[in-house]
């Protein structure tokens, strides 16, 4: 899986980079440009998600919903109401995500698809495996394949820190796990998919190496339930939840639509809005260079210090002139940050109020979200901490796992 | 891999059945037409196995060489002579072979290349590793993955009833054991191969599915001794040689090419001919036609209604033309196959004087035949029949196998 909720990757595999002003390009490895997401939707074939279904999700867990959900970040589904009739059913039902772990340090947009995937696991007491596609970057980085799963196991405790639940929590390595009931399952789509419908949804060319040509079929191999024996035996019928940020959504639709014809449900996705880059909507967060991001190793020196230089600001030129017009919320990282992490409600539209009629300034926006994120990453890193190697093995054991569904 | 030492397995992926008129077609899933092996060896890129090669073996292993190495059945290799070396230096070397189970039935040809690996194995005393590739047989004929998985287990029996050491022989199907190290083997290979070398050497197309594409790599990975830690830990000294029918050639030579780039040895091979369909030696051993082949499941009544009535004869057409100029050895199909399986050969060699002569007429000739191979398949299926469910575990479990060297 690639860098979910990540905004840009550092290195598309084929496509060229668009610049600013080319048309927007959203895949697995590039996302540039400025994305209109109710086009990509259109394009993509899968649907937005209503105000009714947030409610829905809200009255069946008796909680509320995450934050992501209330204010569109999570914004796209595939067939996520089947999922809700599931649950509401008592019917039981796996959640599935994943990383690529190219470096040691995740960024901000890194977390925020787990953190949506444990607020998901809580609110619906549901199993979840989390993919690390510690091949996958091998294969597109060149990377060493030892060094690929040195990355997994580092990336894995950044996951660990954000709050699953080992009972119900299965974390795997590619290079680990694959083989017996995954690699058939794997082997099972491959034989469904030909050469030219992967150079169709991922650009190949005959350049690529062919593990790269095979490879979407190890990602798919996660969304059917038998894939895991050692959670769901051999079962069939539990269904799977996706969640992932947008660019993920050719993985799926090729999965889906091998699903049936190997005997098995389709995957349900819940899809979020890439995460911006400090430099601006249409920036690239890069893994070369680390101003472009805040990571959670950042020391609260280097958050106040990365904001305060580099976060785009929708402030106007001159303070006569914000006063007048108000910042330009759409283009402000600041302000996107905090749509993102600051989770009260009431302070983040007194925010959008005050600094878009400019009687609050740039500053004292960037000020409140370096507060924000200071916090954020201590609490990240202090959790981090206490994530031992033995902690990391437990999670990534293939270990019986009685009592997943309530 | 596919059915080594076989002839012509029945279906082609891409590319047409040559007629007999046709140029040859040696690819791992089409031998059709009249081989030139020594063209074929010159295409490849391999050498001949000359005399002094022979003796060298018989003298190095202190017994006498299999009649197919004597008669030339046995014929190419690559880097054979520095096996060799490494025996001489008492330096340890393994064996690899294998087979693709697409059928129950296994025939003479099928069982070519494990008789040779028996006695290699018995000769070098050398630890053996035997492929199954149920996940090749379902990607390439469609075959469900249980029933490709349950051939694998029906044709593991005849494999071990040729004899192998079940303190040095490990036979694995892909579907059970492909993971973890064989698993990092296949995808460091898998990395340094394009697309279109793939196309080129095995000629996919854009119909192909995405498994095919990055199979050579599963068939690549056991030349490499860190693929079975049970078996060599993570040694990678050891060196592999491959006995196989020379239609394999494409994927080794693939092999070859990456070993190094990974930090491997490349493997050596020791290469056979084909073995030729009843019908002829441009013919094909078919599995939906039973009477192109002799069956190691075949009634001593088969054998003798196959041989008479379907085995292509080099007599002539009359007696007295016969007793005139003698059977045409070159294209007669029962003194083929009494090169293969009759092992002595002072005999043999009166039948190719008499029956090259014409004083021995095709009648003769055939009953010869019949009457070794009744014999053969008798002692075959007496083997087979001890060969039970738990003799089968025994060989295909992952287990430690200390003392597999001198």
């Amino acid at each position: 899986m690639a860098a979910s909720a990540e905004a840009p990757s550092a290195d598309p595999p084929q496509s060229g980079d668009a610049g600013e002003d080319s048309e927007p390009v959203v895949t697995p490895w590039t996302v540039s440009g400025d994305v209109d997401y109710n086009k990509l939707v259109d394009k993509f074939g899968c649907s937005l998600i209503p105000p009714e279904m947030v409610e829905r999700i809200e009255r069946l867990t008796g909680m509320p919903v995450h934050p992501f959900l209330r204010r569109g970040i999570i914004f796209a589904h595939r067939e996520l109401n089947i999922i809700l009739d599931c649950y509401e059913k008592g019917l039981p039902f796996y959640l599935y995500t994943g990383r690529g772990p190219s470096s040691e340090a995740l960024h901000l947009g890194h977390l925020v698809p787990f953190m949506f995937t444990k607020y998901l696991q809580d609110a619906f007491k549901a199993p979840l495996v989390i993919q690390l596609t510690d091949d996958e970057k091998s294969l597109w980085k060149n990377l060493d394949v030892d060094e690929a799963r040195r990355l997994a196991r580092e990336n894995a405790k950044d996951i660990i820190a954000c709050g699953f639940d080992i009972a119900r929590t299965f974390i795997f390595s590619d290079y680990d796990y694959v083989g017996g009931a995954f690699y058939r399952n794997a082997s099972r789509i491959q034989r469904c998919v030909t050469l030219n419908q992967v150079k169709g949804i991922f650009g190949f060319t005959g350049e690529d190496n062919i593990g790269k040509i095979s490879f979407p079929a190890i990602q798919a191999a996660p969304s059917f339930p038998d894939s895991f024996p050692h959670m769901f035996g051999t079962r069939k019928d539990i269904r799977c939840l996706i969640p992932c940020a947008i660019d993920q959504d050719p993985y799926f639709r090729m999965t889906r639509d091998v699903a049936p014809r190997i005997g098995h449900h389709k995957p349900a996705l819940i899809e979020s809005r890439f995460f911006p880059a400090l430099q601006g909507i249409s920036g690239k967060m890069s893994a070369s260079d680390t101003t472009t991001a805040i990571y959670t190793g950042d020391s609260p020196k280097e958050i106040k210090s990365k904001i305060s230089k580099y976060a785009y600001s929708g402030g106007r030129a001159t303070v006569e002139e914000h006063r007048l017009k108000g910042a330009d919320l759409d283009v402000d990282i600041p302000f996107k940050y905090l749509s993102f992490f600051l989770d009260d409600d009431e302070k983040l539209e007194t925010i959008r109020q005050e600094y878009g009629s400019g009687r609050m300034l740039s500053g004292e926006v960037k000020a409140e979200l370096i507060q924000l994120l200071q916090d954020l990453v201590a609490r990240h890193q202090a959790a981090r901490s206490k994530v031992t190697e033995d902690v990391v093995d437990m999670f990534m054991a293939v270990r019986p796992m009685p009592g997943l569904f309530r």
